[in-house]
């Protein structure tokens, strides 16, 4: 048997995990809370969805993989709140180490195609990155609004720190950024 | 607000049920049963890894929308266990309902593109279905072979069929078929 096989089987085993990574936010109209894999998949629909609403043509199947890889890290450094005050939602030094292990475990040319598109998403520059992480901020608006208010309200963020972690929508749609506002404004007149 | 964007929105909202529907095999090494929106990611990831073993050049990004759309139809149809005798695991009527209706919920212009592309994948007769197919038979057997039988030794499903319903796999790519077929063959020596 080819040991690159063996290699990618090890893989697709070791990020089982991500099914067991919880986040901060709920299902839709619901209080169970979203796992890393779940996640992903809908991003990944939504990417295929939302495309058009694109500020700029992006290539679709570059995004679809970064949406997909994105919080793969996170089965070795966790899930951090986007609000979270102490830990800033950086690619940090854990993030880092994580993707070497993770991805390291695949045959060296995809390692290395898995760490750069992975890179290329946390520094949020080109426009493939710009979408998929607009892809990332639009789900919550979406969670929390079906759920009154959701981890906002939980966690008591305000509005305007709200709007300042999501406004960067824009860079990868300015129709969904639109939508999105509208949606926030709406939910924090009836906190 | 565009009408369109309205009608994706409430399709992204929609598909949130898949993470609802339970299926029989179990995570790895694990206990605990596995959602249809894992498994569908699961499935991307494994495109994404393993398209290299295709037994002939594939569209990638096509058969990575159709693992991640290929279980939607099942939030009113359920899930049908491989191995159920009574209930043929095909393109049922039932599915084919629901395909229209949760599709339909999207602009014309992509329920029809899902649409399609969902019965592509249950036709199988394309390469790219043969190896979305082969990702879909594949990942049980990696998820019963590292839970000693899982679903094969808990419905006491004999090795012929297993075989059976699974050889399928080498349509889409050979390699992994001798692969597979060398896992099952392990697995039920210790059975």
């Amino acid at each position: 048997m080819k040991n690159s096989l063996l290699q990618q089987i090890q893989f697709i085993k070791e990020i089982d995990k991500l099914k067991y990574i919880q986040r901060k936010t709920k299902l839709f109209n619901s209080n169970r809370n979203e796992n890393d894999a779940e996640h992903s998949w809908h991003l990944a629909m939504m990417v295929m969805v939302l495309a058009e609403h694109s500020n700029t043509k992006i290539d679709i199947l570059k995004v679809l993989k970064m949406v997909l890889i994105h919080d793969i890290v996170e089965i070795d450094a966790g899930d951090v709140f986007i609000f979270d005050t102490l830990k800033e939602h950086n690619n940090t030094k854990e993030e880092l180490k994580a993707a070497k292990r993770i991805f390291g475990i695949l045959p060296k040319n995809q390692a290395e195609e898995f760490i750069s598109l992975w890179l290329e998403f946390e520094e949020g520059f080109s426009k493939e990155a710009q979408f998929a992480k607009a892809m990332d901020r639009f789900e919550p608006i979406l969670q929390n609004t079906s759920n009154n208010g959701g981890t906002w309200k939980e966690f008591m963020v305000p509005k305007e720190k709200v709007i300042n972690k999501t406004k960067g929508i824009s860079k990868g749609s300015e129709t969904i950024w639109e939508y999105s506002l509208n949606e926030i404004e709406l939910i924090f007149k009836e906190l």
